[in-house]
């Protein structure tokens, strides 16, 4: 089984799959951003050197690399979580994180969308802030963040109509009663969807 | 003129249906998923069975009958609505009812969406449970059917930027003064469409 | 850079076209509506005599008059807003402004929605009444220009996951402190977009 697994940034998708990992052997877990970074700096080494540097390549050139990287993931066996964004906000707007090539190589049976409570996303945020991470990031207020999980809910769905798979959205909006409530559940929600056979 | 004509399950689209043939006899109805399962049996008479069996096949096998169903929709001449969902809830999410392929070859005019009151989708399917009906299918709270239902107009608008085609929304959310008031007023609303001419 | 500018009709974006050109030299406004038109008249001069009847059309003549202005806008150099419509709203539904095969040869950096608050499209379609303009489109209320701009939300999505552009939501819902600043506002950031290099 693929799934390509999807939430805004600084939410807690990375502490999930750690989660998932702790509980099961059987998984690959793949960062497609980093897999399309390798992937930049081996054809481009002379502009590319920072993940950032990815998206000043020109759109055909980009798009290249995402098929060689979408053409990787599709040869690994077994359970595969695809970790990446149904689109990237910019100050330009919301970029789409997939394209309907990719999606043809990779045949995912499904986009998982984690949609967290904006708070939640914030106070997360900050808290990384404070820690020294996501300090270049710009902060976004509870409305943005509840527009961009909105906007990613549309992207998921036309991919899905175009490319036939399962949108499995997982609901992290409820009060957790104690740390890591949600990562715990979101794991034992995504073991299952590992576990069914389409 | 075709028309796919969509809403969430036991809300009344299959009335809706009955009054439209009641009302014209210049029509034909046709049910997708019947087509699909007829055309399953035939094919693998081994596994299919149950209406629910086609699900069990290979994406590539499903995929393969759609579109066979799809060819012998596009045969029927005069008015044909195409009674089928935009999505199916499923506990592994959201799956497409359609796919461009099929949207291909049938070449709508339009998709209707019928959007409907989630109390009056709760009522209508309590009352056919207490007559023995919908007996297999999961409760679902007023939430979930506003989701799908979101869920389903998100699906529609893809297939309509994928295949041009028009997307009718039907409202039904108001309260009915009397009973079968909605049924009235969709089939209607439906017929004004067949009657246009694009 | 070539952004396809949308909004919902009697809100303003002609009057935003107007600033950008007072604006600054370095841009081509082109309006897709009557490019269809003037490609619809020199094909069928018979049929076609004002803009509206270019819907009359059959749908695969429509569509190729489509693709030729679509050529035509491709070729354009320089800065180009394409001014049009994610979908337009008529009596048998919304119907898309676009095609996948338009979007694939105009190959548009970005798609710009202007979103408007629905008070203050309903007093500017008022305003233009009363001057004699508009007096053949039906009347809106709040709910429906809520639906419409929610619906072109969609498409413009739709569009962005099929061909892979940005998509930039200019929020101007908010009150305006003195005439115009949305329109001010809006060209600014649309001046943002056309200096960035992708």
């Amino acid at each position: 089984m693929k799934f390509i697994l999807t939430g805004v940034p600084g939410a807690g998708k990375s502490t999930i799959c750690s989660k998932l990992v702790e509980k099961t052997s059987d998984i690959h877990i793949v960062n497609y951003g980093d897999m399309i970074f390798e992937e930049a700096k081996k054809l481009y080494s002379n502009i590319i050197q920072a993940r950032e540097d990815t998206r000043k390549l020109p759109r055909k050139k980009y798009k290249d690399i995402q098929i060689e990287a979408a053409k990787k993931i599709s040869l690994i066996e077994g359970n595969v979580i695809i970790d990446t964004h149904m689109s990237l906000k910019t100050p330009y707007g919301f970029y789409p994180g997939l394209i309907p090539e990719t999606l043809h190589i990779i045949q995912p049976d499904g986009i998982i969308i984690l949609e967290f409570n904006p708070k939640d996303v914030i106070t997360r945020r900050e808290r990384d802030r404070a820690t020294g991470k996501r300090l270049t990031r710009d902060r976004e207020s509870e409305d943005e963040i509840v527009l961009h999980q909105q906007v990613n809910r549309m992207y998921a769905i036309s991919y899905s109509a175009i490319n036939q798979c399962y949108i499995k959205i997982i609901d992290l909006t409820w009060p957790q009663e104690y740390e890591f409530q949600h990562t715990e559940f979101a794991a034992e929600k995504i073991l299952q969807l590992l576990n069914f056979r389409i």
